[in-house]
């Protein structure tokens, strides 16, 4: 089951200045609810941090918790914007999750949470 | 025959939140009923949810509806934005085909409803 | 000679909305009036119909009316824009031509008629 | 139905010398038997001819009566191979579908008919 | 647990003919033993069916069965040969696993059953 | 109509030694003598020369002379390969077309003359 | 030595309509005047004419008086624009050069001059 | 060490005129901090020139001064920022690191000094 | 210094058969023992293992193990197959390192042990 | 002109093997001897060394030599060509280049020397 408390934060050692972090994760996987069959995507997380940095080994383990969890695409996507939102309480952030195809279907979510800075 | 009662939604369970959908289906085929052959192209649909979300597994069957169907470009395009917008009264949607080329010449149609939110 | 009488429009069955039409032609040719060596270009038009759109086999015709005519590429530009405004009197164009080089050297015009919509 | 009468050839007029045609189809399309969803490809014929070649349109229609055919990958690669045999009797032949992803999973089916020449 | 028993196989069709198929399966799964973390590759199948096909959907569902398995790299490959050259009893078959990089190094790993047909 | 008095040689200056030399034609047009629509391809020479090597210039303005030629894609191909045979002589040659697509088929022709040496 | 003598320009045949010309040359050199090794870049000049325009040829000979000069990036980019300037008077413009990588690093200038059209 | 000390400005020629200058550095190494691993990435400079210019080859040395540092990627982005924008207080700065996958995760920092200007 | 000692291998499980093994490590960096430059470069092992494979971490640690070594792409390319073949003793090994421009020169090297099997 | 006096060869290491040396040079620049315009190619040299190899300085600073050199394509080809296989007496070699369009036509020339080795 997704796990949040693998999530471990560090502190930003500089928070005097707005500046951008994104990491992308190419191997996630989940289960579809409905078909039993599995799910394969890409994660891309993107952020301004504020106090605190997501420490990027906890990410793969938190983004691995999901391996055998029944969850749709939208489900997904929202509930890591919440938890890393939770966890880091970054000044803004995206999360972005693109799905490979399914009967012909590749799909793409994309949540924000916060004001996109200025600067951006 | 394009059959809107294809088309299933469910709840969208994040109704709080502005977020992005995006289902890119390759696979896309009516005729042109000019010339009696076949179109191909890939139907691109990019929506805000408000209530409801589309479910894949039918729209997936409401595009295959247009399999055999005489329908120009434009027509299908339109045609599909509006069957769209009917089942899931989106907060904004938008509908883009990009068609394979006939005589040299490939195309692509764009349908926009509804106000881009601030933060696209 | 370019032929504009070859163009032919059908009623815009959706003029009650902006949307955008896109038609993309891969294999555009005219000859080099200084040099009389053929000259190779993709030309894209790019428009917001208000009552009338142009019919693409007409379109591809009339390209195919420069084929042997001498004429420099901002001229061809120029023309194309100028003739299918006064044929279709959309609410917004763009035409851009993509040249293959000469002489090491690549080139690109694009000429705009009406105002960029709002929304896009 | 798969409709072999549709295809037509022409004599080929240079019999006294070996070389090789290659059509490539990108906008195959059939149905699954089993799951009733269509199924899309490539087809590439690839042949030395003898005292006969394809005509091209007519290969054009022969490929678009497979549309509304129930039919799985081997199946459809076979009885190309037998029909295009039969009608052009080539000196060499390869018959070669690519399909689009099912369940993730690509597929790809090879036929060859008669020896591979020395020169190739 | 890796589980044969989901393959089935259907009769060749075409056995009087050598010909080829390939299935490429891009979501594959399965755990490094060492490390406990996930492997992620893609699987190709190529073989010259003799009286049986392998089914497609019972091809993902085995491939599947490797999901939650410790297992290396070498490992996986040799064990897919072997279940499949059992289940199929193919004229000639290849496996081979490309898998994703770990440390900076990507892996691939190449099994062949029987002799090389003539005309490949 | 092709000229071939276009095409001029010069005396290849390293007759001692067998090398290759490739010329690749991005450029090529004719018209289809059937439908009387223009056809767009690459024309690739690739030979070895014996005493004479074709003059780059020459070999372009050839080309050019099909420009408004009705002609088939076999036939083009066979024509181009006996007018360089005539004029060059090569130890070998061979000229291979490359045509974009018509109805969503893409065609090559491919024509070789004299023994592949050894060493290729 | 560059020699902006060579530069040619002719009457903008459409000066009642602001529209963008593109001219990109990938095959640029000059000399780095500390190491004497040559350097390699693409130079883009892109603008807006006023009642005149560059012509190609000249725009070809001016860039290869630069061959044999020894000159730095910055230095290159600035002179291109301000004789480019000098000569045609553009309503905009814009020159951008691209350079082959030294000691592992590539390098991009960019001059623009005038203000950007408000349609651009 | 990083070593500032080896970073070498020039006078900027034309501080008259705002103008854009870019590095990218593709060769970038340094070492993880936690787990003694080589990290590898990409550094691009981006800047407006005030009254310095960087000198290349310093800004090479200076990058190859990281290797055998123990440093991560947030430092990495910050550092440069840092000491960059004190040598040549430019106008405006943008510093970007794009790092090899770790784990199957890709990253990209990125750190900006000065306003944007109204013109980029 | 380069350190064999860090080689590990394990006993091939699949002694009975001939198969392929390929690791390719995309991040590779020494040291030009006349410059004193960073070189950075790509090596790919490909071999047919008899009773001994190598450890995959391990050998990752030694090829780490050259970072800060002087000595030339020859040199580098013969040393990893002398090391691996004494490791290993492989029916038969590939060792090809491809490297990153200098002074715009890309350079590979290619070192073969062993008899190329039958069936490669 | 052209100046072999800049090749600098230096022992091979490793003569007891048969081993591959690749080096491919991006930059090169020579001058049409007819139109006194400048040629841009690639140069890329392959070979077995005997007892020698080329030092890749001493190589940079031969191709550089053509850089204001009026000579043809299949000149300069056989001139590199003669002037390694003089300087190296490698076992094995090959000079390809493969220089830009002119007119719409890219060209490449190849010369081979001496026997090719059996594991090639």
């Amino acid at each position: 089951m997704p796990d949040t408390s693998l999530l471990e934060c560090f502190d930003n050692a500089n928070p005097q200045r707005d500046y951008l972090i994104e990491h992308v994760a190419d191997e996630f996987t989940s289960v579809c609810p409905k078909t039993g069959h599995p799910d394969f995507g890409t994660v891309t997380l993107r952020y301004v941090p504020d106090q605190l940095c997501v420490e990027l080994k906890s990410l793969k383990l938190y983004y691995q918790s999901f391996r055998n969890e029944g969850i749709f695409y939208e489900a997904v996507t929202n509930a890591i914007a919440d938890d890393l939102a939770s966890a880091m309480k970054p000044r803004w952030m995206v999360i972005e999750t693109n799905w490979k195809g399914r009967g012909g279907i590749r799909s793409r979510i994309r949540v924000e949470v916060g004001d996109v800075p200025d600067w951006l």
